[in-house]
């Protein structure tokens, strides 16, 4: 049994508090924190089984029972969280990006490699079953060396315009996952970078200095080619699906559905849309991800993805946004040695 | 939050101790019976948050703050059972069959009308998402009037033989699921049945007296048919698909499966094969039928599928077994009025 | 270049005309013969290149040139067309069933015995690339031995009244197709046959004294039970499905649609209904069939399916049509040696 | 009945051959003209109703009978020929590319406009199922308005490298039809274009001097971004498919498949790959794109796709090679005004 404490009550914090409470029963949590900390919140979180509700993160920090500490505040106080957990000797899965600026987050790893705990970022996708069953298809050779890689990512809904001015922009906030996803199911690193984009679904978004729509085209190290599209606004619903074409074949995934039924008459065969977002869409893989990250710190191992493919994630939403700006590929050396 | 008592730590209590512990936070497990109760059950209960084990289930009736009782005992335990915990005040959740005798079912009834609590049985079934969405175009119009009904149920692998001799029979055992589901899905009763059936898998079912592949067709009230096809091993899996056609249209499902990813090379186009068996594809189901016995409890309400329901599909295995010996189509109002 | 000459020039004799002069350059249609010839169809013949037409069909039997005959007239002339084609010394394609009545399909039997010519019947079902790859999945043995057969069949409009009142009624007409899919597909003939069937559509079907819902239970010689479910109406077109489930898996094989393509919006995700009935169905099979028994009548080999398939089917459906009316299984023995 | 030409008896000339005789009974092939006329073409040509085969597609031109021609030579030729024929008076499909010169489409254009006469070109793909039931979803608004394309076209195999290096190189030889693709399926034009490329199939290739894999962005005119991906080798059949995102919905495309069957084992479940290559895949559409060329001719209508569309596809690819040489997006007006 391993005492967590999770910084953080938002959205994603309540994600995993409410996955440790229920689905995880090698751990409890210890401790919950939030600047905001409420009434409500309290109540919910001690309903759920949470030990102590707190404003102040350090209480987490200073408690000695807590072996490990998720980072689910806002991503501005990501890197300065996790270098104080670091040196309170706490295991850390901090939630993506790490930090919109690269060089906070090699600062993050210089604490690390001078302080070395277990350290995960939240890449959950990686932990769903299908993103998994396609990187395990590429890991086990059935498709051959890659060759084109494409993953199509397009969310449900936009984000409020006033989310869009702090979010780093959709590199940054959005397209990180598929970046890492390309990383993941690729097994090797970009070097260069072609991001074309435009914002074509709600003009407050254009307003805010962001776009909702982007294709990006990765060179990776392989010499595959990775297209990554992304829409903000899916009517149909949250889709989430990847593709990788190999020399000895393809594997590719599709969206779950709430159901495998579907009603023919007279004008149609209709089934389910997909999962409507995150929150439906990777349950599981938030469950998975936390339990990969306590068995690691359980039994001692580098967990993963670490604070590297944190880093690499970020490196290669950056080279985006110079790519978008320059109306240019960017290569990754460019920028970053 | 309900306290509920859980009589039988056999595979399907423990089925239910694991979801209601971990995914029905508004209830608890006050106490877990088993005749055989060891150490290991009771560590591995305890751990999960069960607050008490016994060999002797009197004492979970006899525990005044437990309302509710699950009885997952041996099914020759079913009908008296009830009948005590009826008695004793408490709502119950009763695993199918009530009993391999209508008889028996009638008797825990009358206890039933004079001492009404909520009284639940556990077609599991009628829980899934698949099954429930079936269910749902079928109640909203969108297929007209069922006429045909296809039901498909095949286990992965055959049952001990041991236990095929106590099983009361492949129609008892397992196709009362699918006699269930016809109702369900048809929404009205059976007037006859015709049961095709034969050893085919293994002979040594056949010399316990069962068969193991089973066609039924059913004559329903509004003149639908229903063919049901059953078989004790399907080497690819639980297949557990239903359909229902009708003057408007037809709705049908497919199996889940454990990805959507495919792999395609020169040799075909492979994708994953169903979820394994029932812990794997009806896990969800069995916490939702719980959530709902309980929800049925705190509001008041008659429980669905009710103790009727469980009466109408013994008694629809029981003309099917009559059916398979006398080589003919059986009218339930032969057997039963 | 064979010579063939074409017998009826209703809807399947035009489909063998149109297939034969578009589509299988090997062969020429020298005659058309119908005794409701008109204008309008001689024009439409000639156009296709048919070379003749005529009311009289004794013409087209005693052309020497003409080597093969289609019979495609009505169903009650299909013997005594066979028989004076047979002793005309003409290869002979004849159109199901062969007759209503058993005993005159032994005739022609018998008639083809002293005079043999390659015979073949039009179960053009056979030669669908669907059902075609199921039967070869069977045959390679990847299903392992035949256990459970599914065969769906359902048309996408009722006959007419006065047409059903002549067709012998839905076993003979619709469900004849079937008995020979699931001889087709076990590889086997049936024992045992008991049919369960109601007037759910149209009650001037039932006026006719016909039904249009109905299901068919086969026993096969190899211990297999085979279903067969038919409707006479289902309003999103043509349903042509089977399934065979075997010891080592299962086969099955989904409805040909117009095209691939699916719409996902806000309200699901649909698909094209399959294509609409049997012209835009089996327009290949057609084809394909025509082609095999010119093939056969080439190299001098008995041609597939043959009269005893004839004979077959028509003897299950004489089967059906007395385990219906007498509401018991009949076993194939009791009616025919 | 129109009577046609064609000119070249290589694969395509043969495909348009057969179904002209077998499948368009309104038209006859009155002479087939080839520089390399031997005698098994032509007794294949005579044997499907060619008319007449000639060495000397002039022959073809002074045919005051023939009213239109189908030009199949090679690439070379297509804008010589096409003003020839232009200039006798006959009507013209081209296969594609009309040339891999710009400058001569827009001399071929110019006699055009000169002399009219109905001018279509071979992009057969606009007249397949798939391709024209997701432009038809498009038109009718079902998608709103167009945000993300993507179209997958990968060839089941490499061209041999002596073709390479006369095929004007994979954007003009291959992708030239996907840029035609998207222009249909967007319904406007594009403006710039971003093509990424390597060798990674047969380093042969690479050493004529061109690539194999390809992934292709490009910015349309209604601000949609459209990605194409190419291979010049997927192991399991042609991958044709196409999908388009708008702002109401998204419409994709799947291949076709020779059966709709597959095979459940213990080991997964198991489909047909795709048709395997343009043959199996196009051959209806090669029969309608003429058909519809006709059909244009005989009611003296504009045929579509026509001579700019065939321009814009070659602009396109020349676009491409420009972008990919130069390792940046260019912008069409940037080559061509």
């Amino acid at each position: 049994m391993i005492s967590v404490g999770i910084i953080g009550a938002g959205r994603i914090g309540r994600v995993h508090v409410q996955s440790i409470t229920t689905r995880i029963p090698e751990a409890k949590v210890r401790m919950l924190a939030d600047p905001y900390m409420n009434e409500a919140t309290r109540d919910w979180a001690l309903s759920l089984g949470v030990q102590r509700v707190t404003k102040d993160y350090h209480e987490v920090l200073d408690d000695p029972e807590i072996e490990a500490v998720l980072i689910c505040s806002s991503t501005d106080t990501h890197a300065q969280i996790s270098i104080e957990a670091i040196l309170a000797g706490k295991h850390v899965f901090c939630e993506k990006p790490v930090d919109q600026d690269a060089e906070k987050i090699l600062e993050v790893m210089d604490v690390l490699k001078r302080h070395p705990v277990a350290y995960q970022v939240g890449f959950n996708r990686r932990f769903d079953h299908n993103f998994r069953a396609v990187r395990r298809a590429v890991e086990e050779g059935r498709i051959g060396e890659p060759q084109i890689i494409r993953i199509c990512s397009r969310d449900p809904e936009p984000p409020k315009p006033e989310y869009v001015k702090v979010s780093g922009g959709m590199f940054l906030d959005m397209t990180i996952h598929d970046f890492d996803m390309a990383r993941f199911l690729a097994g090797c690193d970009a070097t260069e970078v072609y991001a074309s984009g435009a914002c074509l679904i709600d003009p407050a978004i254009g307003e805010a200095g962001d776009i909702d729509t982007a294709v990006v085209t990765l060179t990776m190290e392989n010499g595959a080619r990775c297209v990554i599209d992304n829409s903000r606004q899916a009517v149909y619903g949250y889709d989430q699906r990847a593709e990788v074409f190999g020399s000895k074949g393809m594997v590719s995934s599709e969206n779950d559905r709430p159901s495998t039924v579907s009603v023919s008459t007279a004008s149609g065969v209709t089934g389910d849309v997909p999962l409507h977002f995150f929150l439906e869409r990777y349950m599981d893989a938030y469950a998975e991800e936390v339990r990969s990250f306590l068995t690691s710190v359980e039994e001692g191992k580098e967990p993963a993805p670490g604070i590297e493919d944190g880093l690499k994630a970020v490196q290669m939403a950056l080279a985006a946004k110079v790519s978008l700006r320059e109306h240019r590929p960017v290569r990754m050396t460019e920028l970053f040695q």
